[in-house]
């Protein structure tokens, strides 16, 4: 996608040890040529991921690096490795303590490399939120990490889960159904969707993205029938982003709006509730999902999974969606660089 | 699919004479030989169904037949209306008082038909619910019409959208979402799983049909995390089916039980709300949903479409849902035929 020698490499976070991203790191290295992937740089965990690719039965030259640039050089041939993040031995499917403090240690570089432009991104393997806890971790998850380690409020990181066919946004995402309609307001609206904006246009090289909204309830509410937060929130939300000359629409019948004739007609559809926006995203694709967080300084990009310690070692899992991540990243930081 | 001659016709409402209905029952049956389509009988309306076909550059013969059985043997050669329902003439888009009684008089008899057995079972082409209520319909659609003309509780009388990739009953339909956690219980739940499993069994011949029901909450609740309904209705109504023998499970993520790796593990996905049913359905298969009403003691299906009053003699209406729902109601009086 970019070899162009100006752009630093990404920081690819290692995520648990124990779960499937050292396994999917060293898969998605061994498909670099045949997919054309960016360089990138590992977080630590040289033996990590040596083993995770024995476990996979690749042959994985792994390269430990001194500074990230390095990493652009010495990619076609090794996985490039920043040693000084640290390393260890553990067992797939047997998270510990020390592998979590592992996994933090290596996001925590990722995201100061991303910050001094050491690294043109991040990708962050996926963590075990509840082990990170365990040791101390006091953010709800990753998003609110970077966000918080960028400056950045976490009203105003916003995710973006995105595949092939389609960008989505959830504007409420980790609660009850039942609490949706009392979390939704014109100002969280508005607010979310000038970062979907400006994120669109930064790194999505699209000059006036379409933001498509959907509605909350069936069809939209049918003129207050059957709810009437499209009337009182979303529509007036709509009319002023609209008045900020944002190409804003909606909302949208939600039954209707990823339908394949519809998909094409709008750049990201801002989806009310998580599963509005996950269920078509998951039912058209599973596998290449990639999960970007909009709103920040640096880019920062994910597999759309969890460690599945269940089958982590298994030599199943799929690297589908770290490849998408790398790709997506890749691709916001050539705009970035484009536009600079 | 069928032209076992034991099988007496399927009936066809007419629709709305303005609608798209006229158009897209000629266009089914200039396809009848390409498509293998088993024979209808379009209840009343030959003049609206020839200058429908006109529109469509269709070459349409039209038969008056005295009898639903003597379509079986016109079929062939030309569409076989019940001229005893009426006809008349009327605009295309300009929906009149007169139009919303002959779309009255055709459901009527095609309901009539279909419980004396005369008709194998009803294909409802759209009707305009406000037209109807001018003309002192009182039920909310056409549903509501049949289940009462059949004698089942409205309660009893559930509504399946089905595509070529997915069955989905919602459990609650027209309801503003933040009404549904109050709407959902236990008995909803098993009474109409308990429909949903009959009909599985007798109209789709699935001797064991397997139910997978949707969570509430992102991810299912995540054991109570976000809401609390998944363990305090759904999973104890799934039980209670599981010890009737019903082979329900869940409640499963709605965010991937649509993934393509899912979707082949089960017969029917039951739906807490109305976008979470209807969202997979039309992302995957809009073209070609077809809405069937399981519980009758009769077969009725019908296109998931509208009027479309604003396209209608346009000349761009898509027949596929119709056709869909066609086969799908000659399949379920095949499996019906066999079993008797």
């Amino acid at each position: 996608m970019t070899d162009n020698p100006a752009i630093p490499p990404l920081a690819i976070s290692l995520g648990d040890p124990a779960g499937i991203g050292p396994e999917l790191i060293a898969l998605a290295w061994s498909t670099r040529e045949e997919l054309s992937l960016p360089p990138f740089v590992v977080m630590g965990g040289a033996n990590v991921l040596r083993a995770a690719a024995k476990s996979r039965g690749l042959d994985l030259p792994v390269e430990a690096v001194e500074a990230p640039q390095d990493a652009n050089t010495v990619f076609a041939s090794a996985l490039p490795v920043l040693a000084e993040v640290g390393d260890g031995q553990f067992r797939p499917g047997q998270p510990s303590a020390e592998g979590a403090r592992l996994s933090l240690r290596s996001l925590e570089m990722a995201a100061s490399l991303a910050l001094s432009g050491a690294a043109s991104g991040m990708v962050t393997a996926p963590v075990s939120k509840s082990e990170l806890a365990a040791v101390g971790f006091t953010f709800p998850g990753q998003t609110e990490f970077v966000a918080h380690a960028s400056g950045i409020e976490e009203e105003d990181a916003v995710m973006m889960l995105a595949g092939p066919s389609l960008r989505a946004v959830p504007l409420t995402v980790h609660c009850a159904l039942s609490q949706v309609s009392g979390l939704l307001s014109q100002d969280l609206i508005l607010r979310r969707c000038r970062v979907i904006h400006k994120a669109m246009q930064r790194d999505f090289a699209l000059p006036a993205p379409h933001l498509a909204l959907a509605g909350l309830n069936p069809h939209a509410g049918e003129k207050g029938r059957m709810g009437g937060e499209e009337e009182t929130i979303i529509a007036p939300a709509i009319a002023q982003l609209q008045a900020e000359g944002i190409a804003a629409t909606g909302p949208h019948p939600a039954d209707t709006m990823f339908a394949p004739h519809k998909r094409g007609t709008y750049d990201v559809a801002v989806a009310m509730y998580h599963d509005q926006a996950l269920v078509p995203l998951k039912t058209l694709d599973f596998d290449k999902g990639v999960n970007m967080t909009l709103g920040l300084p640096i880019i920062r990009t994910s597999p759309d999974h969890g460690t599945a310690f269940d089958i982590a070692g298994g030599g199943i899992a799929k690297a589908d969606s770290l490849v998408e991540a790398i790709r997506m990243a890749a691709l916001a930081a050539n705009n970035r660089a484009m536009a600079a």
